[in-house]
């Protein structure tokens, strides 16, 4: 009897410190600034504690939790709806930007600007209700490949950052999204893929109107702005979402620098971005990017310790092993 | 050892059965709505089981967790900051509706309609960071003192709803407050009073704005409304903050009808309006009362069945009891 429980210990504590909470992280400063973070954050004797109600964990999403290359998957998205939306439109053939895309001509889709955008975005995203825009995405989430990797978008989600993801739950962080891709994008299937719940997920969003629909009340999405959840709107999403600030912040581009500004208010936190340097497993970009541009945050980053994770350095693996299913 | 534990079996056996999870209500067809819908939401083998993650039950603020009378507490805040900041404004002495704040002349700041309230609301709740409107109402609720009851106004919740709150948490719901009520003025009491954590509560809310001062990024509370988290405004608030329909919803009046038809559009939600029935020892109102009107709404729960909580005929106590050190 005494000769097992004995056993029994030393498997306990064997299991504790061998098991390594962040696998595919290699080991270097990113790595133990995350662990030593937690560890002291989550012990009431040390200097960095954080009580549990204040464990706020806030990630942006694309380019930090999945990738954002060759464009942000949602702008894909909205191509494959003016793809499918595109037999009960037959005046697309001859009306910009909708010709451009019918015919992959992305040189006259960006020659559009931000006025050929929004063109695409209203007839994709708004005039319907709440519950047929979730479908739509749901559908499309289920089936749609991307263009140069030929798998489904949630498999080009960041292997490390869903081991951290769970080694922060684990220890009793409320984990978030602040992301400026759209909130009823997102949460149709953060919670399949990251653990992430609808209701921990911030994102722009835009107006919606309650009508009544066959007896029943429904939402019907308006083309107005409600919150464009990006750069000084993303301290102001954490507001009016969480109502208190987070104690860590991940972010990977100069959209993210308010929020980690915002997280940096308070003592004892941690900030991180990610920084995309490898052109070989993902993709490279930073100053220069049109998407996920990382110029003045990576300054302030060496400027003030913050934490900068290198891809090519600290990532073990990028995306998740392939399963039986795919 | 088998006396020994038969003994500990039955002891057990006891205590689940004999704990009533809602001491203060009476037993009657409100409490067993309640207890019945619980029980069978949380057991997997019954028609109405909820999975956890849709565990999510929502509570309108003024007159449902606690009362409202003579006026909504967040007004009489608004109107003992108005007298605390009168030695700043001089000129409010001869100002409109600010005289007659100075004056407690109710009858003109009634009088006074829309156009003064939102004037006494700008001065008060805009204008601020975040932190100092924080800062201001921490002090006020720890301070203040409702005007008819002598005592401060977190101690004019209701004892059984603060029992029903803890007891659908211990099963493993979500609790949220949606409410009519400010979003900032909520949260900053919200979870020593009733266990919810500022991100669980939905409220009215103005726009904020992220400004540098003294080097630090702060957010500005704006003089421009951002939602009405009221009637057709609570779906809208739902929508926004959860991302998901609740299957339980409890309010008071008119202003929660709208939130109660969004919970009932899906099978198995239980939907309740707490009445207020009980002069003596809170108050009794509805049909005609300017403040948490009761018409519609407990026409519609008549009609369909929905639980209404008759405050004299349901409830034991009203407040809880009063502790050592008040
Ligand atoms: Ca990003
Ligand atoms: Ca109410």
């Amino acid at each position: 009897m005494r000769h097992a429980l004995v056993f029994f210990c030393l498997f306990s504590i064997n299991v504790v410190f061998a098991a390594d909470p962040l696998p595919s992280w290699n080991a270097g400063p990113a790595k133990d600034a995350i662990i030593n973070y937690v560890k002291c954050a989550t012990n009431d004797g040390c200097p960095l504690y954080v009580t549990p109600q204040e464990r706020i964990a806030v990630f942006d999403n694309d380019g930090t939790l999945w990738s954002e290359q060759p464009a942000y998957f949602q702008l894909l998205f909205a191509l494959d709806r003016v793809r499918a939306l595109a037999d009960q439109h037959p005046e697309w053939k001859t009306e910009q930007p909708f010709k451009a895309v019918l015919e992959n001509d992305f040189k006259t889709i960006a020659a559009s600007g931000k006025a050929g955008l929004l063109k695409i975005m209203a007839v994709t995203h708004t005039g319907m209700t709440t519950d047929e825009f979730e479908k739509t995405v749901r559908n499309w989430i289920k089936t749609a490949r991307h263009p140069e990797k030929q798998v489904p978008y949630t498999k080009l989600v960041f292997q490390p950052m869903l081991e951290l993801l769970n080694f922060l739950r684990a220890n009793g962080f409320k984990t978030y999204i602040v992301s400026g891709g759209g909130i009823d994008f997102l949460r149709v299937w953060t919670e399949d893929v990251y653990g992430i719940p609808p209701e921990q997920v911030i994102g722009s969003s835009i107006k919606v109107k309650l009508e009544q629909r066959d007896g029943k009340p429904v939402l019907v999405r308006q083309a107005e702005i409600d919150l464009i959840d990006d750069k000084e709107g993303k301290p102001v999403g954490i507001h009016r979402y969480i109502g208190r600030a987070p104690v860590m912040a991940f972010g990977n581009s100069d959209g993210d620098l308010q929020m980690l500004q915002w997280t940096d208010r308070r003592e004892n936190t941690l900030k991180a971005l990610v920084h995309h340097t490898d052109a070989k497993r993902e993709y490279a970009y930073d100053r220069e990017s049109h998407i996920g541009q990382l110029d003045q945050a990576l300054k302030e980053a060496q400027a003030k310790g913050w934490t900068v994770i290198d891809m090519q350095r600290d990532w073990k693996r990028i995306y998740p092993a392939p399963t039986p299913d795919n």
